[in-house]
This record gives C-alpha cells, structure tokens and sequence, in this order.
C-alpha cells in the first residue's frame, strides 16, 4: 500500500519498537484504502532527518502526519513546529510511567504549535489512523461514505454482542 | 464573522464560563478569515441538541468541530461518536484538578471514536483553532498560504525579543 | 434471573471486556435476588442506542442504573443527563492508566447531572450492587432485612479469620 | 425546613468549614421541598457520636445520608459500615492535594462497603442533593415529577444562554 | 510470641490479604524480642470490634498500635481516634492505584488525630515494627542497646556487598 | 518553654521559611508542657551539623524528633538513619507540587530507617508534636492524663459547634 | 558579563516570560564570574535557529548550555541531541499542571540523548547555573575554590540564623 | 577498568538491587574508555561511609559522581551536599509508585544543591553514564571526538532500521 501509489499520509515513530503500537495506525488507513507511509524517524537521535522529513512533508504530497513516541516524547511536537500540515500525536505507554510522561510531552504543546494528541498506546494508534481519514474526507466524498460505513458496521457489531 | 457566510468550523463548549477560554479558538479562526460559529452545546445539560448538533453538523457544511469542556469532559468524544468530521477536543481547566480531569476525559477515547486533543486552556482552545485551519488548508491553497505566512510571522516575532 | 420478572436494576457497560469487572455488579444483585438485566451499551459506539435505553428505563420500570466503563468513561454520565432515575457508575480499570482516567472521567460530573461512583475495578461493580440494593430497600422491607443479615454474616465472617 | 418535619436525609460534614462546601446539598433538598437536617459529625474527633449516628439514622426515619469530608476524609466510608441507609460522599477540596486525596479516601471503598461519590466541591455537594432525590423520587412519584421539571429547566436555561 | 507474654504491640490489618505485606512488622517485633499480637480488624466490616480493640488498648498494657490497610485506608485513623496510644499506619499496596489510594487515606490525617504513617508495603511494614521498637526503646534501656546493634550488623551488612 | 529544663523533644526544619509551617509542632508540644527545642538543621546546606545533631540527640536526652522539609526532603530520612531514637517526618507544602514531592521524599524510606510521615504542612506538624506527646505518655503518666483530656475537649469542642 | 568576553554558558528559553524563572541561572553566573549569554530560542517557534545555535555551540566555545522551557518542554532535549556538550534542563512552572508536564518533557528522555534535569522553577535555575560552575571547575581551579567558599558561606548563613 | 588506573567517575547506588539498572552507566564509560568505580554507598543504612565518599572524592581524583537511588532516593542530594563535583542522579523504578517517588526526591533539589537528574530507570543511568563523558570531555578532545562519532553512529543506526 505504501509502495506505488502516493502516500496522503505519513506515519512516523521514534524507535523500532514503537511499531508494535502504531502499526495500529498503519492498518486502519490500509482499511480505508489510503496510500500511506511507515518510518522511523527519531527527534533525538536523527534530529536533522526529523527536520527534513516535516519540511519536504508537504512537497511530497502528504496531508496528515502521524508521529508516535514515547518518554520526553518530542517527535509530534517537533515536527508539527517545521510543517503547516496537521500533525497527529500517539503517546506510546512507557515502562516507568505508563505513558503518562509521553502524554504530556505531547499534548501540552505550546499556543502556536497545534498537536491533535489521542490515547495512549495502541487504541490511540488506531484513532490517529481515523482521524487522518477523517481529515483527508473533507475533499474526498468517498471517504466519507466509508466512515459512515464504518460507524454503522462499528454501532452493529456492539449491538450484535451478548454477554456470556 | 459567524453570520452571513456559511460557518466551516463549529466552536461549542460545554457552559458560558468556558468562552473566557474557548474565545481563543474562536480568534484564530478570525485572523485567518475562517467562516465560524461558537455556541454552548452542553453534554450533559442539553443532551438531545448535542446530539442533534453532531449528526447536522456534516449536512450544515461544516467541516471540523472544536469541543471544549472541563471537569467530566464529555463533549468531544459524543459528538465525535455522533459525525464523522473531524473533533478537536480542548481541556478546560478545572477548579480541583487543574484540567487534569478534563484532559484525561478528552484523550483516553477508546479506539473507534477519535477526539484529537489540545493543551489544557487557551493555549489550547487557540490551538485548536490554528489545528483546524491546518485541516481545512489540505484543500484551500490560500489558507495554506497563510499559515507559511503565520509561522514566518512567529519566528520573526521570537527572533525580534530581547530579554531585560 | 434477568429474564421473566421485571428487571429493577440495569446493568450496561461501554464493551464485552468489561464484563469480567461488571459481573460483580449482577452477581450481588442476584444473591439478593433483584431482577436485573445486563447490557452492553456503549456511548461511543451506540450513542442512539445509549440514548433510548436511558429515555425508556424510567417507563420500563428500572428504578436504578448501574453502568460501568473504561477509559474516557463518558457512559455513566450520559445516561445520567437522560434520565431522572439514580446512576451508579463503575470505572473500570483501564490499560495505560490504571482506572485513573476512568474515574476522572466518571466522578468529576458537573452541578446539575449525579453519578454515584464506585471504586476502580470489579470491588467497585460489586459495590455498585450493593448500593442499587440499598435503594431500593429504602421501600422494600423485606431488602432491608437482607442487608442487615448481609451485613452480620460479613462482620462474623471477617471475626472467624485467623492469620496463618 | 430541617425544623419541624421528620428529616430524610441526614447531611453531615468533619468540620464547620466543610459547610461553606456542604451547603450546596442542603440547598438542593431544599429546592426541592426535601426535610433535612445538617450536622457536624467528625468521625476522627467525635467517633462515638458517629457511630451513634450512623445506627440511629434508620430507626429516625432518615433515608439517605450525604456525608462530606476532606483529607483522609473517613467520614463517608465509616457511617457506611455502621447503617444500611445509602450513603453518598463528598470529597471536600483539600488546601494541599486539591481533593485528590479526600476523593481517594472516599471513593477507593473495598468490596461489601458502598459509598456512592460525588465531584470534588460544591458542585458535587449540589450533585449529591440531586442523588439524593433521584433516590427519594423512586417511592414518591411527586419528586420525579419534579425532577422531570427540573431537568427541563436546566436545558432550557443552556439553551437561553448566548455568548457575548 | 504472641501467646504467653503480655503483648506490647497489637499488630491489626483490614483483611487477612493484608497479612503477606504486615508480617514484615510481626517479623521485626519478633527479631527484637518483643511480645506482640496480630489479628484482623476491619474498619468498615467490623466497626464495633475496631471501637472496642481501640478502647481497650490502653487498659490492656499495649503501648504501641500498627495498623496497615488498603485502597480507602480508614483502620489507621479511626484506631487513632479511639486511643491515645501512638499509632503507626502502613499503606498496603492496591490494585489500581498502586497504594497511592492507601497512602494518602492514612497519612493525610486532620489536626488533632496523628498516625505516624510508613512507605507503601512490605518495607513500611517493616518499619512500623522497627519504629514501634524506637517507641518502646524510650523506656527500655536493652532495646536501645538492641537497636544500636541493628543499626551496626546493618552497615556492616551493606559494606560487605560487592558488585558482580 | 525550650530553654532551662532538658528538652524531650527535637523540632528541627531545612530552613527558616518552615518555621511557619512547623511552628505548630511546638505550639502543641507547649501546650502539652513538654519541653523541647527548635533549630534549623539543613540536610543539604548543614551536613555535618545533622550528622552531629542525629548523633548526639540521644546522649542530649532528647527521646523523639520532629524534623520538617520541603521538596527533595532528605532530613527527616538522613536524621534517621543516624539516630535510634523515633523519628517523626513532617512534608512541608512546596511551591509548584504542593508538597507532594515532600511527602513522598519523606514517606517512602527504605526498609530498616523508619520514619513516621504525617499530613502535609501545618496540621501535619501539629500531628507531628501530638504523636511525639503520645510517644513521651508511654512512660510518663501525667501527659497520658493529659492526652485523655486533649481528646475529651476536643470532642467536646466539635459537638458544640453549629452550623450557620 | 555576556559582553566582551567569550561566553562559556548559553542559558537559553523557550520564551521571554521563562526569563523570570532563567533569571536565576544567569544570577549565579554572574556571582561566580563566568562568562555567558542569554537568549531566546524556541524549539518550537524558531527551530532554524535552535538547530543552528545547537550545532555551532562548540565551535563558538560555548562548554555547557541550559535550557529552560515549560508545557511539552522540548528544547532541553532537542538542544541535547545536536550537540555533544552537556545540556541542563530547568522545567519552567506552568499554568494548567504546576511544571509537572515540564519536568518528565525534560527529564524521560530515551537512553542515547542525557539531559540533566534540575527542579521545577527559579530553584532549578539556580541550581542549573551551580551545576554549570561544577562542571566548568573541572580543569579551573580557581572556580573550584570560590565553589568551597560558596559552600562554606552557605553553611554559615544557615548556622546563623534562628527562629523568631 | 576500574581497577589499575585512576578512576574518573564514581558510580555508587544504594542498595545491590539498584545495580541491575545502574550497570548501564558502568557499561557507557566503559565503552568510552573512562577510568570509573562501581560501589554500594548506602544514604541510609551507610550514611558516614557516604559522607566520607563525598568528601574525599575530590582529593582522589574523581570528576564526576553518578548516584543510583529508589523510593525516598537520599544518596544524589546528600552527596551532592558533601562534595562540589558534579552529580548525576538517577532515579531507580520504585515497586509501588514506578520510580515516580525516586524522581521527585532527586530532582526537586532545594536552591544551592544541584543534582543533574536523568530518566527513572536503566535509560537514565546510561544517559547518566554518556552526560558523564560530556562532561569530562570539556577539557579532554578525545573524549569529544569519541562523543561525536557515537553520535554518528547512533544515528545511522537509527537509519538503517526498517519497519517489519
């Protein structure tokens, strides 16, 4: 999926094992059937990669940036500091702090500098994969059938469990 | 602004004490001539017109929603459980817990429903307004033109500060 | 149990995990044999759904709600803004956070809309359970009774223990 | 209105200055025409007293209890373990922990001692006046009533309220 | 130990899952020779057995009360309450919030009442018996003498560690 | 109060500005006609003279110490670990996390130096001088007279309070 | 001071309203006569000019740069990971969370990239410019003779003083 | 290493557990070449070894300490206050509050004692452990050159990873 076509939308994390949780991203734009890139991309220990990729975002042709991190997690914020795209944070839960640390790091962002921030780990992964879709719907009439589709499949499945 | 020309962005806050907060929002969205409304839309106090806010919100042509709430903040995520625009969620602070809570009740969404969150407060709700802008710039050249114009502005400002 | 007498209590939760917390909730309930139904019904995801099953509980004659949820816990406040009936909410302990967010998320209500909360987890749900009793022994003498025999056999209970 | 017609619910507090807080519960009962009585009852200062308190509330006619603490706020959990009657919890704002701690205190109750816990503050002081209704209401068809007029009063207020 | 001799420190806890963290007092009581008694005393399911054990303390010839608890941690200061015996609390670590729940329900006493309040588990326990022992020690010229040599094999233990 | 007679107990602090916060200790050690003294004995800015404080306490007579500190608040820890005598621990409020950060500096010592942790800033102290009293009472009947009194006041004091 | 001479130590801040809190630092520069500079650079609104200063700071003879920054505070770290110098980070109070969300932006960061991390607020200022003179006086040993001096003053200054 | 010659940092911790995480900063010097000591100085159960460390570490040579601590983490601050070498502080994961307790009694150091405070855990003391070598680097241009090509290498390992 992120091969041939363009990808709308870049998903990018500080190490290899933030993968675990923001693959989760990666598969809910695959669903949906948007073009799509995965990296690692790390604000600390490529810092001038970073810098690149948020600056040749746009050129490229990308509209939403997904960035993952965890800890002093810097990446969603430095990014979001060198591009005019929206940039989407996921906090991804730390060992000592449980995510907490990533949370704030990202979220508390200051006036001028706008991180749309989700959940903490995986479940906040797959959010930052819709609402990149939910962005990209604005100019893309069939997305948006497609999340309508989804929100009624979504509201069916619940409806259709029982307990026990 | 929010009269005559048909609003893209829909500023609703849970009670009349969140505009000293939510007008930040509302700013933003001005400077950058952005077509806006901003009304009290409560959750928990008016429940069946947040409802109906959500699910006319796509058909009224607006295309993002900025939430902000305090407390038990549960305005973002129902509507966003209730359109598939796109939901920017602002903490408002809180008396007790400083916007710990709201924050908390803004960001934790399950996956499903996304809720991209802001900071605590106006840097926040002013946030959520430049995030909204970045959105709606993926398919209005001059928008995104503007915001080149608005980080240069930034940066210029800071390199322009001196201290004492 | 929940089947041919008219429930009084209803039990929801936001999803199917959230079943192994909330048992403990019907469990009680059973044990003091009051009808009871258990359903999940999630804010997020059956928002309409949620919003009959609070409008329809006080005809139906529920006298008490016990929902439980995880997480931005919005379920336990929403149906308390669409109902009259008393509802008892549960945080259920959530992944990254421990329940902390879930009991922000359900406690922190604003004036105007009550949730009794419960503790974090399943002590809590079972709680839940003994409180609905509590209530609706306030005109049923016969559940009084029962409480009072239930509190005498936990205090001897507890008196029969011995260390090692 | 605490005078002359037997009580029904019972609204105590650990200290005269918890009244400042407490007072939002009496004033909700009386809104509503509810008979209450107001007491200081500290369980760390007059043990005794509580006690006796807690197991002569049935027997006096009481039929809820809301009990408002701050700090290691014990009271609502220790009148709970010494009367059938449901209890409701205030979590007073503490000068050090802002209430988090009297909220812990009061909410973190193990499995087979309910309490049902408001907001920290006033506002849930206010919410367990509204509880406490809401409980009432479930034997007197003339408080629901009430409180359907209630709620609909408070929408329409939301909905009278325009910004600026 | 605890049988024969007149005991000087009672050892209570809420619940016999409390025991594998407030062994580590009876441990250290026994390591000094000092006669102590350990049994369950549950604040909220044996109110009127706590009132009794804290009354008749004194008259019994304990000199110093440890009392460990979790979650709403309300043993500590309702024993304090009911005795001018110095009380030691310990917080017994929680499921969900990890004893900060517990922590803060004991140490954040009102004026007036005091509990001497230890770290989070098994090590708290642990210093409750050796601070019941400094307690005693006052009076107690071979304790003292005991204590010292304590202090001593304990330095000499950690300087004869290496590493690897 | 401190100056002819042999003082029993040591309130020692980090630095002058506790003295607000720890005033209160002495304030009730006064009351209770204890004698004792107050000095400012900083871990970190008077190592050598803590050293030399804790060591000579107990040849000095003294039988309890009171230390009070703020943020990183080693003293009462440092002065434990070279000292037999009990040792009490009072968190005095820090500017930007409330105290927290004392108490948890305070509360969480490992196992084998205990000290006893009280409430957060100023009841805090006045619980750190009422422990110390119960402590000197083992052994000193006139002040467990005292003590007996203190408390029937102070209930007494409560139930003569009213509300408006 | 940050004249003529070649500045050893950048101080550098987000913004010109953490020049409260930096103050501090530069003060205790000035005290020990070390040559620095105080300037603004945000990591978010000028990251141009971060990277730049980061990149030429070794080559400008700059030995150790401390950052001060607040919220999502990342130029500590992004300094940190585009130069070999050791950085020191302040965490800067702020409004909504009390520098909590400062402090672990500062200090979580992943292994690869240190920053040493002094305490929230004008403290941690000042204790970033002691640390800086530290550092400096490894191979100057006249600032390792004033710090002795410093330390003996700060000694004294305590030993004299005395309550009320 | 840290045998024949002159070591340059001390790595001390306060107990033989802390060295499975305080080994990482070991491991880094080693790694860079740099002379060092590993040794278990105890705040609390060795406090005059600990003093005597301090003060003579200067006088043998040492340039740098790095202390390892958990729970009520004593031994960076009180070292830091014996010594004017520069000290690193590394806050060990705690079993009950994550390390959250060991972070704030390092880092929340009063003004006029500096502790460089690095990430809760392993990834702090290896940061601890690099800061070290940045430090002794100032007046060492091998260790610089070295700082650079670990950089180098950090992040092209960074870039040659790839995604599944």
């Amino acid at each position: 999926m992120a091969g041939t076509t363009q990808p709308l939308v870049g998903v990018i994390m500080g190490s290899k094992s933030d993968w675990e949780t923001m693959r989760a991203a990666a598969d809910v734009l695959a669903e949906f059937g948007v073009p799509h890139e995965s990296e690692i991309v790390s604000a600390h220990r490529t810092p001038q990669r970073m810098a690149a990729y948020a600056a040749e975002a746009e050129g490229r042709g990308l509209e939403v940036i997904i960035a993952g991190a965890g800890g002093a997690a810097h990446l969603p914020g430095m990014v979001a500091s060198q591009t005019v795209l929206p940039v989407l944070g996921v906090p991804v839960q730390s060992k000592a702090l449980n995510g907490m640390d990533s949370l704030l790091s990202i979220v508390q962002m200051p006036g001028g500098i706008p991180v749309g921030t989700l959940a903490i780990g995986a479940a906040g992964a797959r959010n930052a994969g819709l609402l990149a879709v939910r962005i990209l719907a604005g100019s893309r009439p069939e997305l948006r059938k497609k999340l309508h589709e989804f929100h009624q499949r979504q509201t069916a499945d619940v409806r259709s469990q029982t307990l026990d």
